[in-house]
């Protein structure tokens, strides 16, 4: 069997087996498989899908591919959070040190912002010092010590994932919901887990903007989980405008420090506790409102916060931003109040705007070897349903200089958008999805509540 | 706008423009824009197609990519033949001395055989002596000296074209309709044509066997040529069965002779006449009643077999083939007589297992490097329609060695179908396609007549 007739197989929409998308990926790890023809199959998958077992042999090849975190030998649960990207999304530096605090181990593998969306990991080395480039070795002892370590995906960890992920975002097959779920769990399933937790972002500003689509990622993502022994829960959680109201490097840090104190957005603390409490349920919390307990408790009591200092320290980064971010963090030379150029109510804020604002202020990359400037980005005054008078300030832009600045001007005139009219709420999180189904929830606080 | 940006507006049912295509093309056959975004972009071009102005641009991008054969100071028409390739396929080596003896200049530019089809060049390149790979100086000049040349896709011609035609021979994105076009446009309109026959093929040894994308086919490659000052007329012809009895290239070449001297399957030599009346007919015979009795007389008068031998000679090739094919063709060394199984009628021979039967004999190509045995082969000896008795001789095997032999054997086994009933007969020529419409033919002939 030839590669091209395997692409001409998907091509039809047939299937590949098992043992042809081993050998296929096995073939492009060692690079006798060409790149082109991995991504003429792509863009069929892309029009064809896959089947369960095929995305489940897909994933596997790609996990196998590399080396695993090894944890077997801890004695507690070891769980992570894998979100699907958004903007303000800085929910992973408050959630790994809260779950940590409440005795779970969270050997949490994050990436980098690209396209609209953040990263974790540009966020947490705006923390002078701060290293996320450990080896498997590293991070495994410090997990076993302090219970968490906050890394990059190393060259170790499912390389042929790394290669197709880096062909796939050159040729647009990135947005296959297969490829997306055995991508993502490739590498999750690689940090030898007991549990996993998804958050799906919906609205339009996440990767996959409608919810049938968030559904099936979810799905499809949870199913790989099960089958290879990693209970996975997932939740899908509103991306229809940034979460919280820093969005940039190093305020993204100040603003998880506030949550971390028991301050900050609200909806920033209910998506992280929300979250918080899947992972302690995975981690045998007897029931959700006990989990939900344990982790407010761990906010209110400063546990999350000494865990964070804990990280911060081990990973060689400077424990006064956690006293003083201000102070300690990055920051821009340029500060500007960004006024309403009406009355009525903020109805919308373009999250994709607002992603791709930061990155036209120096804050993300458009191409994978840009460097990022931590300091730059938005703080937002005003939220979705909010009543605002002409001349009220909508934002602080924070900027390197003025050329960007008044970029940066512009886009936000055309994020915001202000209509005489209250939007309808939307909820925070909306649904809840195991491998038993789908759990549409009530939604204890929804985006225009105050 | 980044290549990656045109790949996903194709894969989103968008259309690129002119300029955006130029642009592709040019980076391509520079080599700026690399094989996998092309192959991705092809993929999404299979699925979402192209529309009219797009498969203009893309083949205009192609054409412009290389140079021209320069016959623009030629009285005489200039028209070529295209077909779409089958098996037994020996159509171009009669028809181009054909319809040059006609006193048309024929500067006919074929190509090789790939997968089940035979291509014209390898088949000529069996004649001792016989040299495809002129320059296009030395084409133009013999096609001025004695009005045809027989000649291969030199690298100057539409490379980017051959760049591309490699790429979706890798990639299973071969069998897409504007791209096919797009491709065999590229090079025919490279040719300084006056006129351009097609012969499209039909039925199940076509490459596209269904009718109505071989009318799609056929109306794409006739808007290009008129688009370009370059009238294209199609005949759809019958390909459910090899056309004429000698699979194989020399064995094809043997029976071309034939047909010249006025003998030969019936088949094989009505197929020649009514694409070589089309051709008399743009090269402006008053009506089809004198363009056919001219192509007819011509054969007749042995003035198609005198023009033959005389590109024959001015191609380096022994003239002996002509006079004695037998003793100067090569030949193989087993011969063996295969015969019917059992009574009844030959309902189908199936000729994708009789031309990759070929391949497996040695006589052609499964990648474009590979070199072919120019002796092997196959002479069928009944045809669908036929009457048969058990042990009456099917066919003859022309081989090297035992082993491919006895694969040939069974491979004819499958292909040959008998059954108690005579097959409905098929037409041999069965549509007319033109810039103004689709003219049904009655078809003077069918498969199965005597």
């Amino acid at each position: 069997m030839t590669v091209v007739e395997l692409v001409e197989r998907k091509r039809d929409g047939g299937r590949l087996t098992p043992a042809e998308w081993r050998a296929l990926m096995s073939g492009y790890a060692a690079g006798d498989v060409p790149d082109y023809q991995v991504a003429a199959l792509a863009m069929a998958v892309y029009f064809r899908g896959m089947d369960d077992e095929e995305t489940e042999a897909l994933m596997t090849a790609m996990l196998e591919s590399g080396r695993r975190l090894e944890l077997s030998h801890l004695t507690m649960p070891r769980i992570d959070k894998h979100s699907t990207g958004g903007v303000g999304d800085k929910v992973s530096i408050i959630l790994a040190p809260l779950v940590a605090a409440c005795g779970i181990a969270v050997p949490m593998m994050s990436g980098r912002g690209l396209g609209h969306t953040g990263g974790t990991l540009d966020k947490l080395e705006s923390i002078p010092g701060f290293r996320t480039r450990l080896t498997l070795e590293e991070a495994a002892a410090q997990v076993g010590r302090i219970g968490c370590a906050l890394i990059g995906q190393t060259r170790e960890i499912a390389p042929a994932d790394r290669r197709f992920y880096a062909l796939r975002d050159a040729t647009a097959t990135v947005e296959a919901i297969p490829l997306i779920a055995a991508s993502i769990m490739s590498k999750k399933l690689a940090e030898g887990l007991t549990g996993l937790v998804l958050d799906v972002k919906t609205g339009a500003g996440a990767f996959m903007p409608r919810l049938e689509d968030a559904f099936k990622l979810a799905r499809t993502m949870i199913a790989l989980g099960e089958k290879h022994g990693c209970p996975t829960v997932a939740l899908l959680t509103d991306m229809d405008a940034p979460l919280g109201e820093a969005c940039g490097n190093a305020l993204e840090v100040e603003e998880s420090v506030h949550v971390l104190r028991g301050e900050g957005p609200a909806d920033l603390r209910e998506v992280t506790l929300a979250l918080a409490t899947e992972m302690l349920l995975l981690g045998g919390a007897p029931g959700v409102g006990q989990a939900r307990e344990t982790a407010e408790h761990a906010l209110a009591s400063g546990a999350a916060l000494r865990k964070f200092r804990e990280i911060v320290q081990a990973q060689g980064g400077h424990p006064g931003v956690i006293d003083n971010p201000v102070a300690h963090l990055p920051r821009a030379p340029l500060r500007e109040r960004f006024e309403a150029p009406r009355g009525g109510f903020v109805q919308r804020i373009e999250p994709r705007i607002v992603g791709r604002a930061i990155t036209t202020l120096g804050g993300g990359r458009t191409r994978v070897e840009d460097e990022v400037d931590p300091a730059v980005g938005f703080v937002l005054k005003l939220r979705p349903g909010a009543p605002v008078r002409p001349g009220d300030a909508l934002a602080t832009i924070h900027a390197r200089d003025e050329a960007t600045l008044a970029l940066a001007r512009e886009a936000l005139a055309r994020a915001f958008v202000i209509g005489d009219e209250a939007p309808a709420p939307r909820p925070l999180v909306s649904h809840r999805v195991t491998a038993r189904g789908v759990e549409e929830l009530p939604g204890p606080l929804q985006i225009g509540d105050p």
